[in-house]
């Protein structure tokens, strides 16, 4: 199935009419591979849950990341210009209107679950309470991470990293697993494949940094310790992929179709 | 019963030990009124409702506040140095420390509300989609806020206060209504109450911007048209008094204590 296309579509049903359309609609359909929303699709599938309960839980997803895009991108940030090849939220519009966007779209990611139709209360409560744990540790991880410099040590990053990109990664399989109703073994063997997944995705953020962002399409902060630069681009290449063949053994624990090997191949072969 | 002493105590516990914890108790605990928080105690117990299944609902009330507050003195949007008479939190810390501050109050706000162990699923779903939205029309308020100017018409100014500042009051009252599980006529009732305070309250905000910027402890933008400034400050003060007398008219139609009196006046006598 192309969880990409089915995200792009309902997404835009997600979008109330109002005053902030023009920048919620340029971030949130700016491009961007669906991971996360894929992700959740993906984990749900497995156990064939019904497809109507998902579309809220991945485009949730899918606004929390976008979000921390457009605030991450500000110059009092990261300060980027750009961003998969196009102006950031805060240089195509203004600064204002780009913490309103990010405010907007965090509020969004939960108004979404919370009034979705097709889910019980329970379980939009467990969805919730996942997506806001990961949400605020996802906001702690870039707090470190702009405090961080080339004295970082390899165990800090691992931190940075699990809660700026591996809570939300993370969060993506679990909410699959709470919509599929999984049970308790079914839900650890997912979160084991969730952990090596979130941490391939890392190592491999960090070998594309230390390539030329002319490539990836956005600026980037040299300064800083990555287990690229720690361990070299060549070792932590080989980290990640093995990371990666790590999360699809404990997957295939629980299913050994090709879509799940799909989109786990389609993590470890991407360029950027 | 001294809500705000409540609020103040109960806020600390639902805060985590977390990076961004300074900041976060530095704006979230700084003082303010707590009106919000206190009118849905004050709400929820003329029904009696159990006053454990009321907290997290003030809390996030005050946290999505306090949220708003910091993200509106950013030098981007309000630009204001002081609030209450101390540096705002980008002027405290830095402008990345106060957006993520910012960002992490909003999550922690719905986090509180879905991992409260005294509510049922069903009441928590209700909460959040009231919250959600009041919280989504604020940050619309705040956009059509910054865009307005001399130019801006009485009506369109209705319509800006109804959603910067009105749509979260309205949803403190609402959400205590709903802790107390009242009925369709006694939600309608109360939903009337808030409109009249919610107007009032904003009027009165007006009038205040009128006067000195000292005195209320925070920079003042005194080029946009308000109600002071169409109506002339005599007007206005006594339009929002009067909008004051028929919110507690109808908040007496369903209770005469003089708890219910006690907190529309302090409303009502207020002096920032």
């Amino acid at each position: 199935m192309d969880y990409q296309q089915i995200i792009e579509t309902k997404l835009i049903d997600f979008i109330p009419k109002n005053t902030l359309d023009e920048s919620i609609k340029y971030s949130l359909l700016g491009g961007g591979k669906r991971f996360r929303g894929s992700l959740c699709y993906l984990t749900a599938n497995i156990f064939n849950a019904d497809l109507q309960k998902i579309h809220s839980s991945s485009c949730a997803l899918e606004m929390i990341h976008a979000y921390s895009l457009i605030h991450d991108d500000l110059p009092a940030m990261d300060d980027d210009d750009t961003r998969r090849g196009k102006p950031t939220s805060h240089k195509k519009f203004d600064e204002a209107t780009a913490i309103l966007a990010g405010d907007g779209l965090q509020t969004l990611a939960f108004k979404t679950i919370s009034e979705d139709k097709n889910l019980e209360s329970d379980v939009k409560i467990k969805l919730l309470q996942i997506l806001t744990n990961a949400s605020f540790d996802m906001v702690l991880g870039q707090k470190l991470d702009i405090d961080s410099n080339d004295k970082t040590t390899l165990k800090e990053l691992e931190n940075i990293n699990q809660l700026k990109t591996g809570a939300l990664l993370k969060a993506s399989v679990l909410m699959g697993g709470i919509i599929a109703k999984v049970d308790e073994k079914t839900n650890d063997i997912l979160s084991d494949f969730a952990n090596f997944l979130a941490k391939a995705y890392q190592v491999q953020d960090d070998c594309f940094d230390d390539k030329s962002d002319v490539e990836i399409g956005k600026t980037n902060n040299s300064d800083k310790t990555t287990f690229a630069t720690i361990l070299g681009t060549e070792k932590a290449t080989k980290h990640y992929q093995e990371l990666y063949d790590n999360a699809l053994k404990e997957l295939q624990k629980i299913d050994n179709s090709d879509n799940v090997k799909a989109i786990v191949l389609k993590m470890k072969n991407r360029k950027f």
